[in-house]
Order: structure tokens, then C-alpha cells, then sequence
């Protein structure tokens, strides 16, 4: 099981890293690149060409501001491509959210919220269990903690109800 | 291989038909169901709850306004979810593409274009293509078709230059 | 007289707390929850079933990003629900406004502002005063003691008038 | 049981008429009212102030563009009031949205989505329900005509799946 | 010569108070009241219906959120009056811009940029200048020294240009 | 009475007509000019610069797009200038609304609603009746007058209460 | 002097159209081809590459949506890219304005108005008259043409002046 | 080879500073001005009307709020104008990004990302290599850096994978 993340600047690594932290969490193997779209078009061709013969199943593209990178990415594989708009300093990502959502018919970007990482990650996880069952066991549990989490959070607060 | 598209709302099927086309093209198998997550939530959640086992392996979901069905449907199943915002009569799309990609962390969905049901379903082919490897052929085929077409529609242009 | 405040999230606490302090304030009890409807979609499915039977009679129901709780909420009960949107990280809480607001026909929910957790419990206070009266007199003494504050403001002001 | 629609002018009546439409539907009494913040403010704040004691038991507010109706109604009583955003020829109706829905602490307005009309009307009821319990097995029975048709849509589109 | 200053609440004051500075600097005398069009509608509605009388020329009427302000004191005057959108804690002022700006047809506000307190003076400047001709010169004399100021930037950064 | 009302191309009339109508009816002497700040900037320049010493006592500058001409005539004249948004082609007047509405420090616009040709022209008559007292009878009148037809309306309208 | 104008649809053209009109007039060659970043990456790749050794000397990038095709034209080209936002079915072109503007540092793209065809033709003109004064003399010529127009058009105004 | 770079007021030099830098870096000469369309229209006109004859080359305006600094310029000048949108206090830049971007057709601003200075000058810098063919081997020098750059940062991060 392998995954790539892609980032378009080294300063997305913040929010880059809960989606590793997510894909670890779940045993899948993950390499992350830096690849820009505008920086290094040439590496991202040859990146997103070459990532189905190099076994890599999904691709995780996480950009900022005009974010082309998932788009770009998408262009040259057959692959699935999550793409994970990054809040940037103005318009507070929704120029990203929009450059990476708004694909044009024929090439789509699985797009997950803005800084939505671990989101990415988890889509990554849902799809490669099309063909390893294993993490659609290892997703039902993560769903059972969820949920195990929310419900404890809910007890702790119904002990302080008001005038009950 | 088999795709579920779920609409919210039988007004939503000229879209919806769109995927419908692709998903025929591609040879994959697909049922399409009017289910709303206000005023049939507990067919969602047993449709959600039951698509694993009933063989599904990708659900479409396609809705317009405060678009919940995408991300109710995600809620109950580990398989990957497609959101499909459908433009409604105002805000031009913008409640229907927030409500569907702003998924909260845990609960992620595949959020395409507004309207964009080509790409939903080229999408669930890409994830498929994970386990059925036929796919990836036809995806790359479907690819090189577009830019065919492309490229012929380029030709047709280029003879038209001006002051050359 | 009994409300319920269900939050998505512990993180929504500090603007639920507002909501509480209102509610309080009238004598209503209320009970708040922990309910997401992402996380616990059966929880919210019970919760939001049994409402009713169990004696609430309004729901409060604040979550982020794409709100969906209020809505799914809303969805399982005849009861009325009001929608608080809150703020999340990203777009200024607009995403969580158009989610809970923007409901389709047959399902509404009573939004207020965006983190406006006071208004939320004055409107269950103001909706509860058609079956209990003395709440109608103390929404009108609130009232009055809004205007006394705001008038006393002014004079304080008028004290100071520039050039006169 | 009354309900009082007041609407800021005569054009905004086409969306208003599908509240009427409910309210009668449910045997709900209601009075429509053309009321204007801005032209005639005399008379809508003798309207909200008498409202009350003329047995009006919820208010819905219907107006466009910088729709101040609803606050300005709310401003007058302790009755619930429903604002009802009317989509105007700019912006989409989000000027209306806005004004209506992000009222200032200490006076809430229950909004609806854009043109919601009959959403409006069924939170009338709802709220009414409070008091009237005929009017909750009203809403329960309405419930389930709506899930009624959606799984009658359902049935008719399932009988046309691809490939299956 | 005399302006009425409005402000829904008197957390709006840090703002307010720079348009009270422009106009002691031309002279004109101003009341600064804090009158909420939600939360002291009669107190609006007297002084808005009696500043005419009082010998108020014109007023500048502050508000956030959903700012209704300036359009009900419009509704109660001939006079004309400034509507100045304070940027609230969420949609950067947005709501404020919009809800002030997109008056129906019949009651103008004429409205300045969010949080434009100096311009809400100095339009009030310009509109009493009609009628107070001392007025005028001096918006001139305010016309030059901003010119002054700004040229005065210039040359001080013409000394440092790059490479010539 | 002299007001000017400047548009920057002949398309924005059909808008601006209805602002000539509303000055004739309170007998406001006008004139329309065509000016483009972009294209005919000197004629702006110019026009703005004489304006004052040629009678005129406001100005009514409508645009669409990047609507810079009342910001470029307030720059030339003490005299106060309304700014008119026109509705261009995409973005349904919002840029035109945001570029003339949000003027820097020392330089306002008066700025009404999108399209809102009526509004500047009551706005301008407002302005005038600081000096003109004939006008502020005329404007009550006119207040009076829609006051009138909306309870024309409203009598209308109470003729066919709901099942009272 | 020679200019391309790529398009990334067929669909394009009725827009993109405009600005071949412009070019011819400024007796500018240009090739108009059919060019998508998604479909057609590695023609896109080839032919920004290849542009400048190509004699070509600018490039105007017309896209929808999520408008990648001028940015990754910028990519692969020192040459200077002008990017022409085209109007798509949702969002008002918002979608295809951000992402073209809002290019991250190191490749900027010059932005025109959405669907600003005829100024993306000019702006060209400009660049090239950098290096070819003849177009320089054109292009007052062109403005002052665009002058005389408006000129006329307001003459034709003035002599309808009300009530002068 | 010489640039102005114009600014509306001298708060927005710590952005347009990053442009100076790049401009010294590809040894292009520039001038620094403050100038502002509203406050010194005449000193704006005078410059822009004789900015061709002075040598300037290309023009960069940065203004922010109603940013009107390009298109004013352009309006007098046949030179290419860049616009670089200024980011304010509220609306994150919209306003300044829509007010220098929509231009209507005849005066075409090359507009840049919001804050984004630096491609302000690489723009710039394009520009001027139509005539300077120095400045094109510095533009693919610049690009090859930038590639570098980026390629060192992916080799960082590729030694670092998970799972692999």
C-alpha cells in the first residue's frame, strides 16, 4: 500500500503532516514530495507519470492560494488524486478551495475542506480498501474510536446539565 | 464492480444522468437512488449502513443547498464517498460546494466541481481501477480520447490563424 | 420547561456556554450533549428520535464547517431546532451559515448569526412562551432591561457631546 | 392558532404564497400582511407591538435586499419571529440572508434559506406544536407523506439501474 | 451647524470616535448618541422623527451584523443620513457593508467603506457645505494638506530610487 | 437646484433614467453626462474640477466593473458625490459595489444599492434640502406618498386573510 | 510581432474571438490554438516551451473554472502570460478569476477583467510596444479614438439636459 | 531599463518593498513613488501622462480598499500597468483585488495575486525582456533557481518517508 503526498512549498508541511500522521496510523507506506506546479512543472510531469509504474495507488496534492498542483497532477496519471486546498495568507483558502475543486469534465480532483489534511488522508485509506480489506477494518475501527470519543465527551457533559 | 448515485432530489437526475453515461461507458455497474437526508434519513442511514455488504463500492452522492447527503452517507459507511454539489436556484452552487467539501476531520468526502457529474463518476472509476485493473486501461483510453479531441479541435483552429 | 443544546464538537463549548447562561437566566432546563452528526450519526438518530418522547422541546444545535447537524437533527423529530452556526478556522463561518441555513423544503432549521449562542437561547425561550406565559413576561422584562442598558449608555454619551 | 406573514412588498408575494399554502394546509389561521421597515415604519411597529395581544403566536417576516423587516418586528415583540430572506435582483439574495440572519445579540430572528417559504410556514407550525398537540401529529403525519414520495421516487428510479 | 453620530452599541465608540475628530476639526458641532435600532426601537424611532425639529442636518449612523441602523432612522427622517458599516467579529464587515448598503427603493442611506468613520464625517462636511459656504473652504484646505502630505511622502521616497 | 449625474458609458442609461425621473418629479434641475474615468479622463478631471464653480451642488456617478468614477470626481471637487454601482455582466455588481463603496480616508463616496438609480437621486434631494427648505416638503410628501401605497397594499391584501 | 492566444476549449472562442479582432487591428499576427492543461498537458508543456524560440513574444491563456491553463503556460515560458478569466456555468467566473490571479510567487500572471477579452488583446499590444514604437503610436491613436467616442456620446446627452 | 513602482500610500511599502528587491536583482533601475488617484489626482495624472517620455517602461500601482491607482494611471499612459492589489483591513483584499482587476474594455490593468509583489516585478521584468534580451536570460535563470530550489526541498523531505 503506498501513497504520495505532494506539496507545492515546503511551508504547507504543517498541515501536510497530519495527513502522514493519518496514513502511518493506518500502515500505509507514504512518500511526500515537494513538486510545484509553476517551481518544477517538468518534476511534477514526470512525478505524476511515472507514479502508477512506481506503484504508488493514490496521491495526496496539497497547494495554496491559485492551487493548479492536484490539478496539474491529475493531467498526467489515471490514478485517483486528493487534492487538500491550503488556507494561504489572503481570502482564507477559498481561492484555493475553488482552483483545486472546480476541475473542468474529464480530469476530476477529489477534493477534501480546506487544511482538511487528515480528511485526505482518510480518503486515501477508503480508497486503497477497494483492494487491501484489511483497512476497511482498520477504517471501521477508527470510525468506532471516533465515535467511542464523541460518546465520552457526551457523558462528561450530561453530568452538568442545568436545572435538570 | 459496482457504483451506487444517490440524489437528494429527482429534480437533481439531469445532472445526476451525466455520471450515469460515464459510469456505462467504463462498463461499470451502477443503481441510481432518490434518498434525501432530511426526509428520508433512516433509508440513508440503512442504505449507507448496507452498501458495504450489499457490494457497492463507491457511493455517488448528489445534492443542492444545504447539500448533508454526501457527508450523511459517509457518516454511516467505510467506503468512499463522492460529493456531487448540484446548483440550486440561488447562490449560484456556493451553499451546495461548502456544505459537501467542508467535511469536518474523520469524515471525509470526495468533493467534485459544482454540477460536475462527469468527474464524479470518473472518479469512482479512478478508485476502482484500484482493484480492477481493466479500469486503468479504460481510464487511460478515455484520457487520450480527450486529448484527441483536443488536439483536433487545436488543428481545426490553427488554419484559421491570423495575419501569419 | 426543557431545551436541549447539542454541540458537534467539545471544541464549540466556549460559544454554547453563552447559550447555557441565557437559557439559566429564564429557568428553562436544558441538557447539553455532545452529538456529532459525522461521528455518532446513531446517536444523532436516537437522540434526535426520542427527543420528543423524552420532553424537550427545542433543540439547540451548534456545529462548524459543514454544519450538518442541525439539519440531520431536524430531520428525525417534529420538534423545532434552532441552528447556531459557528465560527470554524477557515471562511469566516460562512460555510457553517450556508450549511445550516440553506435547508431544503419540508425540513427547516431556525438559524441565527454565526457564534450568536444568545439569540439561540432566547428564540427557544421565545418559541417556549406559546406554551408557558411566564415566559413571555420575563422575555419582555429582558427586554426592558436591554433598552435600560442601552439608554444608559446613551446618557452617559450625551454627556459629552462635541461643540454644543 | 394565528400566524401573522408580513412582507415588505407586494412582489415578494409569490414566494409568500407557498407559506400560505402550508399554514392552510396544516388548518393554521394567518393574516398577510404588506409592511415595510423603510416606508412604512409607523405601521410595522404598531404591528409588532400589538401582535401579541391581537393573538398572533409567530411572526414570519418575508423581504429583499437589505431585509431589515424581520429585525425591526422582532425589535417589538416577544413573539418568535421567522425571517424569510427574498432573493433580490443583485447578490443573489445573500444581502438578504445577511440582514435577516446575523442579528445583533438580544433579538433573534429565525431564519430560513432564501425564498424557503414553505420552511418558514412549517416552523410556524413547529413552534406552534409547542402549545397546539394536534399540530405535532400534524407534522409527524407530514413527515411521513414527504418520506412517502421520496421512497416513491426512489422505487421508480431503481427499477432503471445500469448494467446490473 | 450640527450632526446627530449614531452607534448601535457603545463597543462601536473606537471606531465612532475618529469621524467625532474630523468634525471638531471643521467646526461642527455633533451629538454622539448610542441608540440600537433592535434594542431601543423607540428611542430610534423618536429621534430619528425629531432630529429635523432639533436642528440635526444630518446624521451618521454606525451599526454591525445585520446593521439596520441607518436604514430605520432613514425611514423616520428627511434628513439625509450616512450609514457607516462596522466590521464585525465574522465576515469582515460583509454583513455590515451589505445590510447597510442595499436599501430598497424610496429610503436611501448613503453609505460609506467599513469602518470609514473619517469619510462618514467628511461626507458630512460636504453635504452641510450646501448650505455653510465656510464649509467648503475649508474641505478644500483639507483636499490640500492631504495632497500636501502625500506629496511630501513622495519626495521623501524619490530620494531613495533603485539603480538610477 | 443643479445636480449632474455622470455615467461612464451610454449602456448604464436604461439605470440612470430612473434617477433623471425621481429629480424632475421634485423639480431638480439636471444634467447627464457621458465621462469614463478610463477613457475620457481629462473630460472627468475637467468636469470634476468646474463643477463646483458651474452651479452644480452634487453629483451622481454611476459605473459598472472596476467602477472607478465617483472615486476619480470626489478626487477633483468638494462638492459631495454619490456613487451608483451598476450591475455589470458576471459578478452581479459586486465588484462595482466594492469599488465604489470602499474609498480610502479623506475621499468619500456616498454610495447607494446596486442599480439603486432612485435611491442617489432622493439621496442628491436630501443633500439639497439642507439648503433648499422647499425641498424638505417635498420630501416629506414623498415619504408620505409610499407610505400610502404601501397601506393601499397592505388593505389590499388583509381583505383575504386565511381561514379567519 | 506575433502573439498566441490559447484557449482551453472550443467553447472559449465566442470570448477569445474579441481579441483576435483587437490584434488584427493593431496588425498583430497571432495563432489562436485550442490548448488544455488537463487534457492536453504535454501540448501545453511543448508549446509554452517551445514559445519563445517560436518567435512568439506573449501569450493570452483564456480558461474556465479551474482555470490552471494560464499558470502552467507561465511555468514553462520566461515569456510574459496574460490570463483571460472566462465566465463558466457557476460562480460568476469567481472560480476562474482566483485561479488565475492568484499565482504564487516566482510565476506571475498578468490578469485582465473576466471575460476582458479585448483588454487582454491590448494589454499585449502594450507589452510588444515596448519593442515595437510603432504600436505605441497605435495605441495612443486607439485611446484616442475610445475618447472621441465617448466624447460624442456625451454630446449627444447634453443636449437633453431636464429641467435647465 | 526602468520601472515605476507607484504606491497610494506609504503603509503600503513593507509589500511593494519585495518588488524593489527584485527589480535590483535583475539590475532593472526604478523609482519609487507615493502617489494616490484620490488624495494627489493631479500629481497622478501628471505622472502617468508623462511617464512614456520620462523612459519609464512599465508602471506597477499598488493600492489597496477601492484600489483605483491602476487604472487611474492607465487611463493617461499607453505603458503596460501592473496592478498589485493591496490587502486592507476588512474583505481580505477582494475589494482591492476586484477594483484593479475588472477593468472595462479599452483600458486593460495586468493585475497580480493580492499582495503579491514580488510577481508584480517579475511581470515587470518579463515585460521589459521583449526588448532587453539580457533580462530573458535572467527570467530562465531566475526560473532555474526557483527549480532548484524546490528540488532541494523535495530531496529534504524524500529521505524521510514513512513506511517505506
Amino acid at each position: 500500500m503506498k501513497v504520495a503526498i505532494v506539496m507545492g512549498s515546503k511551508s504547507d508541511y504543517p498541515v501536510v503532516e497530519r495527513a502522514e500522521k493519518i496514513l502511518a496510523e493506518f500502515g500505509i507506506a507514504y512518500e511526500t514530495r515537494v513538486i510545484s506546479a509553476h517551481r518544477t512543472p517538468k518534476a511534477a510531469a514526470d512525478f505524476a507519470s511515472s507514479a502508477d509504474a512506481a506503484g504508488i495507488e493514490a496521491i495526496i496534492a496539497a497547494a495554496g492560494k491559485a492551487a493548479h498542483l492536484a490539478g496539474v497532477i491529475a493531467a498526467h496519471t489515471p490514478l485517483p488524486v486528493i487534492g487538500l486546498p491550503i488556507k494561504s495568507s489572503t481570502l482564507d483558502g477559498l481561492d484555493s478551495l475553488l482552483s483545486t475543486v472546480q476541475m473542468p469534465k474529464g480530469v476530476p480532483v477529489a477534493t477534501v475542506a480546506i487544511d482538511g489534511a487528515e480528511n485526505a488522508a482518510l480518503l486515501a485509506a477508503q480508497m486503497l480498501s477497494l483492494r487491501y480489506s484489511g483497512l476497511k477494518t482498520a477504517l471501521l475501527a477508527y470510525k468506532e474510536r471516533m465515535e467511542n470519543e464523541v460518546l465520552a465527551a457526551d457523558r462528561e457533559f450530561r453530568g452538568s446539565d442545568g436545572l435538570l
